[in-house]
């Protein structure tokens, strides 16, 4: 990752998957982050066993209790991760953190869809909310003056399954509950494009692919992208991006996806 | 509305504003519907008497209390139509109802965004769910193959809020709960168009244009559109509306919205 370099990075839902991809990738880069705060939302449970094993051998991974369907428990995160950084800044937030409820638009219910939205869409807004005041702090610290991921980003991890252009794989799965809530956190991405520019910070929705995570197999699919294709083809696109690719959605192969 | 001719409608959100305007449009056709159901949060209530007047001089006005946010609610309803409607299905279901809260990005918060999307896109998923039997009946007993708003449809009123392509408006307002909201209820309505295809059903999202209401003259603006020209042109976009148009984001003109 040439162009990608950042002292300080935060993943949600960094114990599995593509959160967890990430992490693996940045302590693998030539000049890893001197912070890369983990979020999980249950650090001593079975699920974050791997992440913790990690944990153990990089000092400079740190665990962050983390549920982002909870305002306290975001706030709590905020400000252990600003005691950590002292008096620097967060140059990139990695809202990874989703759920998917596999159901057809017939079996939606209300609990399912709020819930869905409440972790998927609000939870990012909230984190962006939290953070600002690190990522402004990044910005203003690094030199010069166009938008980048290395100086300060939110990457929201959104899904080609929130295209209501396209409507991808309705065939397959319905998820409607899924569809409606990454449609609105790509809506969340171009707002906080909007908002934050002005304060030096780029925003993105990335679609990660089908991907070979718990979460892409469900309902017994098999997705053809694995995580770590997923996650250096995302961490590709991020070192890419500048001013002009803020509020975009883009894949992680780099190409803009319809709205 | 020489093109548009239904038997019975729904109008939720039928006591003010566009809702109120829609049922009086409906009295004032050549061939008004034999039953126009006015759902309604608080039939007694005061907001609720210009609803009441008009329901006392028209017989073929059957107020019905709903509480779109609230599943119990909707399942009442429903039967309660169904009952009215004895063996013939529902042609027509306008999903109106909806909210606002005048916040910025800063100021949003989990209970105003769950709040704002359980009304403006669970509310009208639940109301596809409950009544979608109605409105199986009514596209089975209409002639011909094609959809069409007087055979059987569910028009959701979204708003050029929800368009994230063209954030319309960030400047004015930034109302990022709303926006979410209506651009996961594009979303549902592309999601409904896809599923209830196949039972001869049309749906759509409309944007009723920047409508002199409550809502739309919140936070001090003064919007152009009269309600009266809003909902004469939505009509006249349903009355037009053909197979090729299910799934569509118009505004009450009849153009095409970018998602």
């Amino acid at each position: 990752m040439a162009g990608l370099h950042v002292r300080s990075v935060l993943v949600t839902g960094a114990n599995r998957g593509i959160g967890l991809g990430f992490v693996q990738h940045f302590l693998r880069m030539p000049n890893p982050p001197q912070w890369i705060f983990a979020g999980c939302r249950d650090p001593k449970g079975q699920r974050a066993q791997e992440l913790q094993n990690l944990a153990s051998k990089h000092p400079n991974i740190i665990i962050i209790p983390l549920e982002v369907s909870d305002p306290a428990s975001i706030k709590a995160a905020a400000a252990k991760v600003g005691e950590h950084l002292g008096g620097s800044g967060l140059n990139l937030l990695i809202n990874n953190a989703g759920i998917l409820k596999a159901k057809s638009l017939d079996n939606e219910v209300l609990q399912d869809m709020t819930e869905t939205y409440t972790t998927n869409t609000v939870g990012p807004m909230l984190m962006g909310q939290a953070f600002l005041p690190l990522l402004k702090k990044a910005a203003q610290g690094s030199p010069g003056s166009g938008l980048s991921c290395s100086k300060a980003a939110i990457v929201n991890i959104s899904s080609i399954g929130g295209s209501i252009a396209s409507a991808f794989g309705w065939e397959l799965m319905q998820v409607t509950s899924y569809r409606c809530s990454k449609a609105a956190l790509n809506m969340l991405s171009k707002c906080q494009s909007l908002a934050y520019k002005e304060h030096g910070i780029l925003c993105v929705a990335l679609h990660p692919g089908w991907v070979q995570t718990d979460m892409g197999s469900s309902a017994g699919h098999a997705p053809p992208v694995t995580v770590d294709d997923s996650v250096q083809g995302m961490l590709k696109v991020l070192s890419s991006l500048s001013e002009k690719d803020t509020g975009a959605y883009l894949d992680w192969e780099g190409n803009v996806i319809p709205w």
